[in-house]
């Protein structure tokens, strides 16, 4: 381990640590690269990373982010490696610096990493010299999450993919459900704002906390749901934990008379929105079945875009933005 | 998530969620496939499914049959993704119908599933409109293990693969052990009268009780293990777990005296019987090494005929059942 | 599982379950194969396992090597399958032995194993017939780490990689730490001394207990930690486990005030000395982050040449030596 290569300077332009790595300009070329990777039959496709190694490190369970860039990663003729917190060398106390270290000594040149710890992927990234992709750090950010986001809303709102500030000027975002904990909610609140779009956090104070959260990008905050919702073109909602509601001596029952999205709700208060979730969906708690399946739902080809924005993250990574 | 994917009315016809599923045309048609397939060199036998997505849905732990599953689909060319029951978001209480939603907006075209609710397959089907593989589901069926079996036994008592109602007329399959609790059992038993075989559960009353199973496909009930033996053409064997005896309060010697297929048992009551073995086999309990590793034993080609059906049943799934 | 196969006489001339399987000659041209598949472009690399079928059976968590094993395999264009404790039929009660054999009949022609079992991987050899790899056996050997801190040495040393008797004839290799435990040391011990190198051995009693250790190869045993490295050619430090001092009333203090490599020490008595670790380090303990980063450390070389060694073990075991 050469201290050069150890302690770098800057993390690799092609690292996505958090969403304000990336300019408007950057998104733009980044969907751009996104819809001709989709377009490309799967026999170009695989050929972009044959032979490269992606390792993805994941330190708490995921199903979708893992199964997301693990798919994208082969979809593009990489081979992958999964070191998950079950069977690593975590357990005998080695740091993320060395894990990293190794896996970058194994030849891997991409890094996706999830982890329990804010900040994690910085650290990472900085010790590697690697590009590294957060899959989701701590209560920090999930800027893929972000960027699946923004593709689906651009997509069905109609919008234009050549970002501007003005690109959502009118748009209006609600955020529901316990902000405090999601990543999800940080990154989206940080990004849509850059491209002019109104966002809304709403949730009881105990989830939802005005002095705990960062403003400074120009989110409000709205306690009363269905007034969030007369106002929203997207209804972003987000998993609660019965755990967490317990811990907080939250009723359940009260929870979802105040902040469930419903059938009834969605048709009184905002029978055009877009419905989206990060998933996993705890139905019949945050969200009824009929809000998750009905036509507003974009939540399945939120999975979708997904897939598709990784590929394309990978892409940049590990090649660069353009030579799709 | 439409409405008309959710609920789609019926299954994917690639689907094999039950025995009952395929009829013995069908079989006929998926043996005379696997053997196409098993004749194939490796580099033809990969373009089957180049660039097709397989997802491996594993709630229970499992070896053979996930291993078995997971190479059938590598070596047919397919990309693979496993998701365990440890790294997943069922921790984070999401439905099943929500996994498999997601993993088909992953690009997942067939889903492997293994399960300790019985009907969850059919749930899956129903919900993804995908073609869904049973891989076990709780005290319900296993029906891939029933077509290796089948394979197994065609092959080695030398019957025609070319199924009718008598092609198994005047044979005895024997199936001894913990059949109360065994989807392997069920299937087995639901499949093999189809075939004119006559089917015969042993075990002691806790553990094949009359008045639990069901006897409608003609299966007969025989407590007396050699008594059994002397009718076998096959004297397929059941693991035994060691909690369950003692849950039931059945000793293990008097376990092994009454019910463990052995070297004298054999020798004296089915010289000639085919021994077969779903494993994980605990030997020592229901078998001994003699007879598991003996000149009749046939417990390591069923290993390599699951390999093989299940390449068929992927193909199946996916491309339908002929072109291969 | 014919008796023929399940008890051979020996086991396969590609298996590596101990370092004394290989000779010196053995040894000289694996290394020359290693250093052509490194030579290799990634599209000829790829041609070599494109097929066939290894499987990676890990019984204890494992990173880097399972990884290096795992994206070696991968490299030569192996399909590969992995089957760890926690989702294995070993909880069901199943044998090593019928683990391999069903292995085996899923088309496996190598296996990989870890267990902490001392001996068996030669079991596993036994019983299948087929190569087996031993990724480290209980506290018994780690023959592949053997080699690629052989690698490691002789390319740092600039030494031939033509080996004779007296190859590292007048270099010492002073190991320290819990060397008791360590089949790292164990490997090491048995192999240097066969090249001529001198072996130190160095360690508190407890951890370094010249009753219990096997000093046939013509090993010695330093307890002074300076006196030791002034005759250092390489200092390879093994990880400590906190609870193993705690077990064993070593104050982690004490421990570090002796046996701690760090950057006055290696200034003060081994300036030149190449610093190894397997990994994975516990910083802070047995090594401070001066000595691990430092212009004297091979460790992150020793992953990659980690990799490069297992591509050869690969290929010894599945093609032979010849035809890179």
């Amino acid at each position: 381990m050469s201290t050069t290569a150890a302690n770098p300077t800057a993390s690799h332009p092609g690292s996505l640590t958090s969403i304000h790595d990336i300019s408007l300009d950057g998104i733009t070329r980044l969907l751009a690269l996104t819809n001709r990777l989709v377009a490309e039959p799967h026999r170009e496709r695989v050929k972009h990373l044959d032979g490269r190694k992606v390792a993805l490190l994941f330190y708490e369970s995921s199903t979708r982010t893992r199964t997301s860039f693990e798919l994208a990663a082969k979809s593009l003729g990489a081979m992958t490696t999964l070191v998950s917190d079950k069977s690593s060398s975590i357990e005998k106390g080695e740091s993320l610096h060395d894990t990293g270290v190794t896996l970058r000594a194994l030849g891997a040149e991409c890094i996706i990493l999830r982890s329990n710890y804010s900040g994690a992927p910085e650290v990472l990234a900085r010790s590697t010299g690697l590009p590294v992709l957060n899959a989701g750090d701590g209560m920090h950010e999930h800027p893929s999450q972000a960027l699946l986001d923004l593709r689906t809303m651009l997509v069905r709102l109609g919008l234009s993919q050549q970002l501007t500030p003005t690109t959502m000027a009118g748009k209006t975002v609600v955020i529901t459900g316990d902000i405090r904990h999601s990543r999800v909610a940080r990154s989206n609140a940080i990004l849509l704002p850059k491209l002019g779009a109104r966002v809304i956090f709403c949730g009881p104070p105990e989830l939802c906390p005005k002095e705990a959260l960062d403003l400074s990008h120009g989110v409000e905050i709205e306690r009363d749901f269905e007034k969030a919702l007369q106002q929203a073109d997207v209804a972003m909602m987000l998993r609660i934990q019965r755990e967490r509601l317990a811990g907080l001596d939250i009723d359940s029952a009260e929870y979802i008379a105040g902040y469930q999205l419903n059938e009834q709700r969605l048709r009184a208060h905002a029978p055009k929105a877009l419905v989206m979730h990060p998933g996993p969906m705890v139905r019949g708690l945050e969200i009824d079945s009929a809000a998750a399946d009905g036509p507003q739902s974009a939540i399945e080809e939120q999975v979708a875009h997904g897939l598709a924005v990784r590929m394309a993250l990978l892409h940049r990574a590990l090649l660069g933005e353009t030579n799709a």
